[in-house]
């Protein structure tokens, strides 16, 4: 009998909705740690995520079709946490802590459901906003990218043949394998998936995520993909992001609580999270200006996140400042997540080796490298460099400096009006590949 | 690992044409074998074929999207027979005979092209005519009807979800396997695949043939799809079809001509085909006219294809001829064709048995009979009366009378004339189901 399953045959070729996001768990674990501390402190803050296509020479919205982005958006509001969500997030040991979330956090969460979005085209590029509670929207950045990047890699596959697909993932298969080679050979690297928000597809961050579960052992910390964590058994992981100091600098009332907002999201963080949670993301208005600020008690945290900076001088930095405020960089944790491949994760691992301890959050050149894996080359498989950021809290804008002036968003003015506060040492341009 | 292909994945759900014809080959062999004398002794006859849904209550055209159909028709013109194919025709042994094609016809087959069709719609309906030399158009009429039944088929399929698919084959399946348990407690019995023109789907009349195959053993004589015997080994059977009386009383210049043109083209295949292919069919202006007026000969052909009169009063009739002219019909074959199903092949087999040879030519009822087998009751799965007939030759109009006046096709006063000139008797009217 020639084995075609004709039922699944004819259900794969009259599919209505592949659907890209088909769980609320399907993103980033930070997202949730952080959305406990906003409901617990912000409820009633009002905060605008928007999509940001730095890349501006991909025409985003002529290469994705606007119906087909609004049914997988409105498809993504359909969706709960389920029952068994639900009980893995409140069963399971996250960082090494039982109970992260709270009961009343809990019940709340199990009613969420993604908030209102406005979609419009302009001149090639998609305006998609998320206004509405902080507490809600945010919920919206992880989820909203991953759609837009699958979508993309949908148009550009749709052209091709079942064999050059077929190629297409054979080498891009053979490529992640040749990284997890080059990886294992660094003893005692600690490596994590960040990738989902710009991966080709899920189903490829999940092939990537097991491979490197195969291929890097204990190599392999954990994923930031709560979905994957749970389905593959892996630790979830992730702390927080420049949301947090980007919407409390743009509630601020004046001078002084906007040079004190940085600070005072550790304050809350700490509220609600203490050990190996007390990471420190100091680059959303430049390190310089954060570390000359920073109170004494924020080098008690265990460790430092520098996201913008180019990671030798950027960790150099940190450690120059636990040395100077008389801690010991080897009992500190330096995690690089800006940009990272295998080249820059065995610069930082030879260059910091024994000096401090080190992890690598590897994000889109894990999951969206096809470069050179196409039959012929393809620029509509290349990732590009897209955010959802902030953009609005209160109705106040939301400025990030970043390191990188590259990375930087919000108000011409506004950001003006930052960097004269904040200061601009420190901040070096380069270019942002993704 | 999660076993997904994701190169079959990704090309499943982007499909961009899902053809129903496939090969040139999928069509029923009595198509090739009329082709090769159409083209011998009628190259330059005109004849315009055209589709006919005498179930009127099916608004084809409201089903069935107009541009899917076109592009399912342009599809099939782009086909070409392969070398594999040619090799295969020209190799095979077809009725133990080997080389039962010239290889003259062989070569100018290997150009063949189905010819450009006229498409519209009308009322809920198509108009689809393919007007053109006989020898081309009379290849249309097998796919013509496969890709409306198929895109029927589908238009219903894509409402259902993957557990209703899952549902409906594994109903229509054990439907199927029940059928075929029914069939091989008959001894002997000689069952042929006829299906192809109202399957359900190129799949699953192939599930169905290798169904057969495996539960009937010998009692399967074989199939009339070609490419499905070429597939599975199986003998493809069939022989001639109304086209040939139609056109030839079409092209009659006179009342004599008319006359014998049933008489005429058994003639004529007798220049071509001899044995076991000396089949008469004798109903397409009335089966008791055609008795009446054949010359002896005709009663030395091996067998007749009653097609339309029920089929034991058919089968009588012709036995009785047969002994008038003092043939023993024990020597001799009747193949029924005409909507059979288990019941009705279940009370022929038992009424003729050891009084004449038989074959049972089943077709819809084997690869399209879903009734009962989707988790909610579905009209349009339900298969319909669709025929592609000769509606012209050289500009007069064809005509069919058949012995059941429900199966008659062409223009009235056409009709009348010949039912004035063949007449009448033993026309008996009953439903036409299929």
């Amino acid at each position: 009998m020639t084995k075609t399953d004709i039922a699944k045959r004819v259900y794969d070729h009259t599919w209505k909705l592949d659907p890209i996001i088909r769980s609320l768990l399907d993103t980033d674990f930070y997202k949730l740690l952080m959305l406990q501390m906003i409901w617990g402190l912000y409820p009633d803050v009002n905060a605008t995520f928007s999509l940001i296509n730095r890349t501006k020479s991909v025409r985003l919205a002529d290469e994705i079709d606007i119906g087909e982005l609004r049914e997988q958006l409105d498809h993504a509001r359909t969706l709960r946490f389920s029952k068994k969500e639900m009980i893995w997030l409140a069963g399971n040991t996250f960082y090494g802590s039982k109970q992260i979330f709270r009961p009343d956090f809990l019940a709340w969460l199990e009613e969420f459901q993604l908030p209102e979005y406005e979609l419009t085209r302009r001149d090639g590029q998609f305006e998609l906003r998320f206004p509405g509670r902080w507490k809600e929207t945010s919920m919206w950045e992880i989820p909203a990218l991953a759609i837009i990047n699958e979508l993309r890699s949908r148009a550009t596959l749709r052209e091709m043949g079942p064999f050059a697909l077929d190629v297409l993932y054979a080498r891009a298969k053979a490529k992640v394998w040749s990284k997890v080679e080059r990886l294992r050979a660094l003893p005692d690297v600690r490596i994590s998936d960040f990738g989902t928000r710009r991966r080709h597809s899920f189903l490829w961050q999940r092939w990537c995520v097991e491979a490197l579960k195969e291929g890097l052992g204990d190599s392999l910390s954990g994923t930031s993909n709560v979905k994957l964590a749970m389905d593959t058994d892996l630790e979830a992981l992730g702390t927080n992001a420049h949301e947090l100091p980007m919407v409390l600098a743009a509630l601020a009332r004046d001078d002084n609580e906007l040079l004190t907002a940085p600070y005072q999201v550790l304050q809350d963080w700490n509220i609600y999270y203490g050990g190996n949670l007390l990471i420190v993301l100091p680059d959303t208005f430049g390190t310089d200006s954060f570390l000359r600020g920073a109170p004494d008690w924020v080098a008690d945290w265990t460790g430092f996140r520098p996201d913008s900076a180019p990671a030798i001088e950027g960790g150099e930095k940190i450690i120059s400042w636990w040395k100077e405020r008389g801690r010991d960089p080897r009992d500190k944790l330096l995690i690089f997540s800006d940009g990272l491949d295998v080249d820059t994760i065995e610069a930082a691992y030879h260059h910091f080796r024994g000096r401090v301890r080190m992890a690598f959050g590897w994000g889109t050149n894990l999951t969206n490298d096809f470069e050179g894996c196409a039959p012929r080359e393809i620029d509509s498989l290349n990732a590009i460099s897209i955010v959802c950021k902030v953009s609005e809290a209160n109705g106040r804008p939301a400025v990030k400096l970043s390191d990188n002036p590259q990375k930087a968003t919000g108000d011409a003015a506004e950001i003006r009006r930052y960097l004269e506060l904040f200061g601009a040492t420190g901040r070096i341009a380069k270019p942002v590949k993704v």
